[in-house]
């Protein structure tokens, strides 16, 4: 028997994602499901449904209340949590990074310090040499993993996780998928989805 | 020392509000907290965001997803769910019929009715004949609830709950405030408004 998946769709800008990417692995494994980090842009599908920003930027109840929602639960879980100086980051070159690690096997710790430098610490990571100093710190090469993220079949790739996303009616993050299609959206739909990947 | 109080926002239109409506009260009384339940409209908050409709309609994607995820939470729950055919209703009448409601102590049982009404049996709660039949069914003088509802100071009641709501930040529906101004939004956070309620 294959073990059961659950894929985990984010934005390496998107503050929930942070919530989740800190704990799906551990819910996952307790389950005995598999994880398949699936970084993808949510930019274009922003731009696709009409809005040029974050929804927490162009609705400022919404921007406010995000904030304190995480705070509120960030505080449960033990978590930091600090917005960064801009918001939402560009994180093309790290959703990029991310996917060579995901040949690499090192995805899973990358995308954790990639959130937690941002919001645990409120670091850019649209800066490439704060991608560098995670990658150091995860044991990574980082000059070798930052030029391989620069190659047409890695860029691709991100490409086609967006697109994938989309037509998976994915219209937010973090999302989760589980039994092929079967979509949660939100932080607090992990725990369902994990149990929908054990029935599946 | 006086009772907890949790407030509950709702747009009787709202359907994850339907999901909190059938188990706030039953929720709430468990840990000791009175439920003081505030009808409000959402579409003057929508339209000051820029949205002509519900986002539901507006966005595709997020209003497939909305049907999918409460036909799941709905069946763990053994609640019907239905969308009525036209989505969403006109929820005027039935906030101010309501607001009679809260005036004469049966405003949890008419919300209930109402929504179970409509996301429970799809029926067209804009049509003054069908609260008319919920009221008989919870024992209310419908002609004069009806008649009540038009008022001048029944219709001020649920002009002043829209701006309080807007003014406290609030943008969807449920919401709910604790402790005077803490806010939580959705379903999903029920519980954890209730706790804080508690603690207030």
């Amino acid at each position: 028997m294959t073990k059961s998946k659950l894929t985990f769709w984010y934005d390496l800008a998107s503050t929930y994602s942070y919530l989740s990417a800190m704990r799906v692995e551990a819910l996952a494994e307790v389950e005995g499901v598999e994880v398949v980090w699936r970084p993808f842009l949510l930019g274009p599908i922003f731009v696709a449904q009409g809005w040029a920003s974050s929804p927490f930027n162009l609705y400022p109840a919404k921007g406010a209340y995000m904030v304190r929602d995480i705070d509120r639960i960030a505080s449960l879980r033990e978590l930091p949590f600090v917005m960064p100086k801009v918001f939402p980051s560009n994180s093309l070159t790290a959703a990029r990074v991310a996917l060579v690690g995901a040949e690499d096997g090192w995805i899973a710790p990358f995308t954790r310090a990639v959130y937690a430098a941002q919001f645990g610490a409120g670091q850019d990571i649209a800066d490439p040499a704060v991608l560098a100093s995670l990658l150091d710190d995860i044991g990574q090469d980082a000059g070798r993993a930052l030029a391989r993220a620069t190659q047409p079949a890695v860029k691709d790739r991100l490409k086609d996780n967006t697109e994938v996303a989309q037509s998976l009616g994915i219209f937010g993050a973090p999302s989760f998928t589980a039994d092929d299609d079967e979509l949660f959206w939100g932080d607090d739909r992990l725990e369902q989805a994990v149990a929908w990947a054990t029935q599946a």
